[in-house]
Formats: C-alpha cells, sequence, structure tokens
C-alpha cells in the first residue's frame, strides 16, 4: 500500500467516543438530541478542527460536515455514518463508520495526499430509531424525503421536546431545512463502512465484505377485532379471542418466511398489544406489528399472498374481524456498482475474500443511493450482536476497514466522474 | 304462594341503583372506593332505614348489613351480594343480587312473617376486579381469608390511595378488622342470587338455576425468556422469538381444554406483555397469565401435565427458556345440599325446570362456604353477556328470581338449624 492508516489513533477515537453516553452497565446511551449526542457532536467537531484543518459545518437538519478540498473543479465525494445510538446500544454501529471517515480524511490531510474530488466526512442526525420515531433523519432531510412540512409538528414523545427545538439545540435550523437539500447529481459518490449487526459473516468465516444491496422493508398493522367475554363463564365454542388469532398470524408469517431457503428473506412480529389484557377476561382486540424484509420484491408479494389467505382462514377459525394496513413498503436499493467492483479489488488487495453482501438493516447509504453513486463497507460482527451493549468488531477488523476505505476512496476519486 | 314479592318495587330499585355511576354510553362505572359506590351504599342505608325499619350497620371492612330479629334464639340466615361493578360494568351483576336481597327483607317486615332465625341482608365491599387487586374482598375478610397484616400495605394503583384511607371514606376501619370478621358455624346459613354472567341457562332454555358449585381456578404466570436481536439481520434460524414461544402455549392451552367435551373446561391466555414490543426487534421476552377453570381436581392436574410437555417442546422448538410460576389454584367450592334441594323444589313449585349448574365465576358465595350452609340462584344473562354494560336479564326473571329467593329463605328459616 502506498498510504496506510493509522489504525492506532482509529482505535483510541472509537475508545474516546465510547465515554460520550457510557451507561453503567457499559452500554451507550446517546440518543438523538440526549445531553450524550451534543457532547459527542462538540468533541467531532473540535476534533476536526484541530486534526482536519477545516472549520466543521453544521447543516439545517444539523448533519455536521468536515469540507476538504479537491484539486479539481469536481463534484464532492462523501465518507460518513452517523454518531447517534439505540438506548443501551453498542460502540460501534455509526461511531465505527464516522471515525473511519474521520482517520481516512485525517490521513490524506497528514500525508499530502492530492485528491482530483473535494472530500466531505459526514456524521448524520438521528440515524437510529428515537423519541421522535424519525429514523435516518438527516440523510432523509438532505436526500428530500423529509420537508419542513413533515418535521414542524413532531415532538419528542418522552420529552415533549419539538424536534424543532431539539435541532436548534443540536446547531441546526429547521425553518431553512431546503438549505440542507442536496439533488442528485450534485455529489460524486458516497461511501459508509458499518458493523454488520448481524452473523452473517461470521458464519461465512470472513471479516469484512461489500455490500450490494440494502433489503426492502415492508410492515403492517394487524388489528383484531373480537369480543371481550368472561374467562370463566365463556364456553370455549363461543369465544372470539383476539389474542389466539394473532397468534396464528405470527406463527404462520415465522412459518411462511422460514420456508424461504435464502436466508436474507426474514419476518417479524415485534410488537404487540392486548386489550383489555386482564387475566380474567377473553382478550377482545389485539394488534400487532408485522416487519418483513427480503430485497426481492417479488417475495414481498408472495409472503403477502400467503397472508391473505391465513387471514382469511384465521378470520373463520377464531370468528373474528381482521383488518390490516401497509405501515412502510421501502423498496430494496442496490448499491453503485462501480463501487461494488472497487471494494471487491480492495478486498483482494488487502487479502481478504472478495465478498458482496446484502444489508438486512436500514442505513444511511440507502438514502444516499438516492442522490449518487452509493457503496457501503460491513465489518464482521462477533457473535452477530447488534443494538446491544455487547456488540463487538475485533480491533484488527476495524483497522483493516479503515484502510479498506482509504484505498476506496482514493479509486474513487480516480475512477469516478 | 302464600307471600309475593313486590315485582314492581325490586325492578324499581333497580333502576333507580343504576343511576349511580352511570356513564355516558350507559355502562356502570361503581368501583370500589369511587364516588359512584359512596353514594350507592348512601342510598341503600337510606332505603334500609326508611322501609326495613332497621338501623343499618357497617362493618370494620365497609360491608353494609341490615339485621332482622328472628323469634327464637337461632344462628342468622344471611342473604345478598355486592353492589360495585367492574369498569363499564352492568346494571344486574352484584346490584340485582344486593336488591333482591332487599325485596326478600321488605316483603317479611310488611307482611309480618314472622321467622325463627334472625335474617340479615349484606352488600359486600369490593367484589369485582379493581384498582387494589382485591375482589371478593367483603367476603374474604369476614371469611377470614384476609386479614389486618395482608391489607395495610395495600393501596389503589391508579390513585395511590391506601386501601385502609379508602375503606374510612366509606365507613370501614381496618385497625378493627378482627371485628368483621365471623367464625365458621356462627351462621345458619348463606343465598346468593346473581345473573350467570355466561350463555349456559340461555343455551338450554332455562330462566332460572341452582347452583351445584363453584368453579375452581388455577391461574399461572408464563416468563419466556429469548434474546433481544434485530428484525433485520438476525436469519430466521438464529432467532430466540420469546413471542412465537408465548403464542405456542396460548394455542396450545386452547387446543388442551378444547378437547374437552365437558363445556365447564375453560382455559385462556387473557395477558400478555412483550418486550421490548419495538416492530424491528425480535422480542427477547414475553410474559403471559393463563386462567383454567373446572370443578373436577383431575382435570386440572392433567391439564397442566399436557402444558408440561408442551413447554418442555416450545423450549426445544423455539430455543427459548420458559418459567412457570402458580399466581392461584383456588379449589372449587361445593354448594350446601340442603340449600340446593330447597331451590329446585322452589323451582319446582314456581314451573321451572329443577337446574343446577356449575358457576364458572367466583362469587362471594364461594368464601361464605367456608363459614356456612351457601347456596345461589342464578338468573338467565341474555345473550350469555356480562361484565359489560349489555348484560341483561329479563324482567320476568328478576322478578321470578326474587320471589324463589323469598320461598327459598322461608323454607332455610323452617328447615336449617
Amino acid at each position: 500500500m502506498e498510504y496506510q492508516i493509522n489504525g492506532e489513533r482509529l482505535l483510541q477515537n472509537l475508545f474516546t467516543m465510547a465515554q460520550f453516553g457510557q451507561n453503567e452497565g457499559g452500554g451507550i446511551d446517546r440518543s438523538l438530541g440526549s445531553k450524550a449526542d451534543y457532547d459527542t457532536r462538540e468533541w467531532i467537531k473540535s476534533y476536526w478542527q484541530d486534526h482536519l484543518k477545516v472549520e466543521p459545518e453544521t447543516d439545517a437538519i444539523a448533519n455536521l460536515w468536515a469540507k476538504h478540498s479537491g484539486t479539481e473543479h469536481r463534484k464532492p465525494l462523501v465518507i460518513g455514518s452517523h454518531h447517534d445510538a439505540v438506548p443501551d446500544g453498542g460502540k460501534y454501529d455509526g461511531a465505527m463508520g464516522v471515525l473511519i471517515a474521520t482517520e481516512v480524511l485525517e490521513t490524506i490531510v497528514e500525508q499530502g495526499i492530492l485528491l482530483k474530488h473535494p472530500l466531505y466526512a459526514i456524521s448524520f442526525t438521528g440515524e437510529e430509531p428515537n423519541p421522535y420515531n424519525l429514523s435516518t433523519l438527516g440523510s432523509k432531510v438532505i436526500s428530500g424525503r423529509l420537508r419542513k412540512e413533515d418535521l414542524f409538528s413532531v415532538h419528542n414523545r418522552e420529552t415533549g421536546e419539538s424536534l424543532e427545538d431539539t435541532i436548534k439545540r443540536l446547531g441546526g435550523d429547521i425553518s431553512s431545512l431546503e438549505n440542507a437539500r442536496i439533488q442528485p447529481g450534485e455529489l460524486a459518490g458516497f461511501l459508509e463502512v458499518h458493523n454488520e449487526l448481524g452473523r452473517h459473516l461470521e458464519a461465512q468465516g470472513l471479516h469484512l465484505s461489500g455490500v450490494s444491496t440494502i433489503t426492502g422493508i415492508y410492515r403492517e398493522e394487524i388489528q383484531v377485532y373480537g369480543e371481550n367475554n368472561h374467562a370463566g363463564t365463556t364456553m370455549m365454542p363461543d369465544r372470539k379471542d383476539a389474542f389466539l388469532a394473532l397468534s396464528d398470524l405470527a406463527v404462520g408469517l415465522n412459518e411462511i418466511v422460514g420456508a424461504y431457503e435464502d436466508p436474507d428473506v426474514v419476518g417479524t412480529m415485534g410488537y404487540v398489544k392486548v386489550s383489555p389484557n386482564e387475566a380474567n377476561i377473553v382478550p377482545g382486540s389485539a394488534v400487532g406489528i408485522i416487519d418483513i424484509r427480503t430485497c426481492e420484491r417479488k417475495t414481498i408479494s408472495e409472503i403477502v399472498k400467503k397472508l391473505d389467505d391465513l387471514t382469511e382462514k384465521t378470520e373463520k377459525g377464531r370468528r373474528v374481524k381482521i383488518k390490516r394496513q401497509v405501515l412502510l413498503d421501502q423498496p430494496a436499493r442496490i448499491m453503485d456498482e462501480d463501487i461494488i467492483n472497487i471494494v471487491k479489488e480492495n478486498l483482494a488487495k488487502l487479502k481478504e475474500p472478495e465478498n458482496v453482501m446484502v444489508s438486512m438493516a436500514g442505513h444511511d447509504a440507502s438514502n444516499m443511493q438516492l442522490l449518487t453513486k452509493a457503496g457501503m463497507i460491513f465489518t464482521r460482527s462477533v457473535g452477530g450482536k447488534g443494538h446491544c451493549k455487547e456488540e463487538f468488531t475485533e480491533d484488527a477488523d476495524v483497522i483493516k476497514a479503515g484502510q479498506l476505505a482509504l484505498e476506496t476512496i482514493l479509486r474513487m476519486d480516480e475512477e469516478l466522474p
């Protein structure tokens, strides 16, 4: 390799950032708008100012930017991820991608590498599920998926603070949100490094991978209408038990999805509410939310068709009415072929298998793909752990991912227009 | 019949009492300690004073008593039910039994009928499930199933008021609770009239019935331990989904119980809690409460044995751990044979089939059976509705039940020691 990142420095920065919001049990509490979110931002801006020799910028939705100039009049390349975390989350999800972006830029500045394109590092605002019910907030705003009118009425469901006030505290300004918007074609390319959050790489004995596609996500709310009845006096054949019907659908979805050989087809009922929820009353109503993920449009349609049949059968068998409502139907997002090829060639250069995989989690890169050529690099999640304090990527993998990111940015600078 | 109750007056009193706590939708909100509970008590005491020519008494747990003397030195007969209601409940559950007790006593006073035994009317405190988590409170205290030390730390889970303060507001005094206690053998007998709350009588074309047994109730809390995981990145075979396991147990219990031909075997999972209960997280833990009712001890054992097998199978199949804890194991309570026979003979006298049935709901009579010879009379619940505002017993059935109660008390006075 002609140029090398400073692996020790990268690990040290990862250690430092993990102090912000670390709770007694070792998990990270760094939700959008929290004090830890604010403190992390101050640290990032100060680090960028001191080490990247740039004046950090905060856009209207409070994404943080470090903008390094190129030698030619080109569109910018962007590299980054997010610094917020799920409650009691891990040290790698988001933070590692921001710090690898930082390390790539620091290496370039330090070693005087000349890039044709400007190179921007970004740390996105509010990528994780949060009390504002808005995930990948920063990338949704710059890609135009969320606009000013969508955000003015949003409040934190726990504290009641308006999103407008939260964003103001973080240095943004929702009233001038249009200034944060980037139009398709304004960027030359985007790269995000992230831990996998799943067990696919470990299961295959791999440490690093490119990403071919970010999964499609389909969500439905299922509402079952039965009848509240006395749990003693109501004979079994007379019951209209809404919870049994919901159970049938949960178990049925699991069977339907489990029948696919493709491991990248998954389905979950993660949210359940039963009413009146008393031990001595047959449940009269029940609500569940199902989440189905696959890259194949056709597979979603097949699963929904099977759920339609199951719903009809359940309505008859359990003597209930079932209403289903689509909450989300987000198509799979295909990563850029040029970037995938560059990542694969760089994997080979680093003596790693040229693996490319599907991301079963959503990421900011999914929104950035709407604007520009976007790519991702995944690191192994030990034990497949993600969104928990046990989340871990080995030091050697973090450093190798940093080097892979540097090589990939240098090739993107060479090859992308 | 030698003596007749005043049916019009009984219906009028039922109409009057239904005004206390009646909400806009027509349901009754008259939970223990509510203003409606207080107002109903004031009305009952005032009615008893004016019409029964007695000074109403309030015992230490705030049960209301009207004590009519007998001609001989005998132990008292007691007739009554409760005046509280479930939230948004009906006009009959409890109220009808109190007002039939009142009508029986009023008829006896008015028509100068001489009884050998003293006859007491009672309206019990807090029979229904309530925010203090204490049902059949009044009868549990007088039968010794609850003592002072059980009640001092109890608070209303909604308002935070201590049970002690609540009972004081209602005219009782928990600090002298031993005064409310009645010892086995101190009473001559107990009779309660209640609506069935189920559909058994209607299904058989019957209007009135005696009660042979009050069902046994067995409750377990089921705790499932799985693993929180990302709903996208976690492959199906890697999951430890606690909610699917709980669903298996709910559906399985329904099948096990449904296989019995005896309609008086029922089982329900009415309470369910899933954690973390997020659409994008595979549930890591789940809790359910199951309620099983039957008069047969052996049947409970059989069902629990089948649940043990199902639990083991589910632990393996869903890769989870399941802990089960018995919350309640209340045996069936057999009603007194002499009273059952008197009720049957009186049914025949009233030209009704001599039906006797199992009560699948718990009642104050269940606790009174620990103290004395206890019996119950059921009225048809139209459509089987109970614990809801649609609860209804036809006027003719109310009046006939009142007459049946009078005849039964007169025979109990004749025949019981």
